[in-house]
């Protein structure tokens, strides 16, 4: 077994495995070369035990009395998460959302090359979206076979999306970050993230709005 | 005690509020009436107990032998989420992913009202960003009490988000949504929720790469 490649990993874990990964990026561009699981974890507000439990899921990392090599970890993490490779990642929904996500330069810097763009508006394909000529969904197979892609962006109106979501898995993909406001049903071999930006503020309107009773407006 | 307003509701069952509203949304476009917690629970692969049970933070809406009437339940749990009235939203960082953002018609159809766009870099204040004029963050203190904004959306780099973040907590600012790739540190009565779009695709990576092992590539 691969000990970088384990199959039991809470889901958490992983999550705060990327956050690690966040925090060593920004001590390797200030040239830290060592960090303990102390320092590791305050930023995150996580304990140092925390820490260590979630990396020794990856393997054994840390040096006696030195603590964790920054660039090193970086690279082990990278590995784990999968990232130390490029993906390249498909976008279904070239409306105001879609172009947005394109020209975000977060996610190429991640390892995650955009090649390819689809809408299933007709009036739209063909169009130019950035450095990409929008196609028509009835590419998707021929496409994600041609650029090995797995990994696919949804940003289509909420009605759409399932539709999209059963085409995108027809064609091979196998990972799915969804921004329509719906929930997607795929096979258990295909893994939805889905990021609602309204959900999101409703869970900020709430927590304002409570402790907010009381107080003068 | 205002039972639309509990003091002790769980996180995920405020989430899961955000996304029953989203069905019974999706239902009422439908022109459907009524609706019961088994129905309800089933597009989002919950049990009716659970439906039931969240529900129940916010008061008895069920009627015996029919359900719930799905307007009337849209409408509570909207005055629950604070979403019933309009919230007036500000945003920091006029660059892609704020651009992008503004464009994005999903938070006013819910309830969030952008009115004010500001930037730190001084060659971007005064120009046009969409129907606003970037305006300083010296001016925060000022627009945030003129407008009665509590709610900031913060899309800056990484390096510059804590100093943004800061400054909003200081012009009287009570909830964020944050997409730079950085935990903020606020104090207790502000409430910040993080978006790190690299994140959640290396969470997709991650699954992708684990599912994929021992198969032909």
């Amino acid at each position: 077994m691969d000990p970088s490649r384990p199959e039991s990993i809470p889901d958490p874990a992983v999550r705060r495995i990327s956050l690690y990964l966040r925090q060593l990026e920004a001590f390797s561009r200030k040239d830290r070369r060592t960090v303990s699981s102390k320092q590791l974890g305050e930023s995150l507000s996580l304990t140092d035990a925390q820490v260590r439990k979630d990396l020794a899921y990856f393997g054994q990392f840390g040096h006696p009395g030195i603590g964790y090599n920054v660039d090193e970890l970086i690279t082990k993490l990278r590995q784990a998460l999968g990232t130390d490779k490029t993906w390249n990642v498909l976008l279904v929904g070239a409306g105001n959302l879609g172009r947005a996500l394109m020209a975000y330069r977060g996610f190429e810097s991640k390892g995650f090359k955009l090649v390819a763009v689809f809408d299933g508006d007709a009036s739209k394909i063909g169009k130019q979206a950035g450095p990409h000529l929008i196609q028509p969904l009835t590419e998707l197979g021929r496409t994600t076979r041609a650029q090995s892609i797995r990994v696919a962006i949804v940003a289509v109106p909420a009605e759409a999306a399932q539709d999209v979501a059963d085409q995108l898995v027809e064609a091979g993909i196998r990972g799915i970050l969804n921004f329509a406001p719906v929930s997607l049903n795929v096979p258990a071999s295909v893994t939805v993230n889905s990021v609602d930006l309204a959900v999101q503020m409703e869970q900020i309107s709430f927590a304002v709005s409570l402790s907010s009773i009381g107080q003068p407006p």
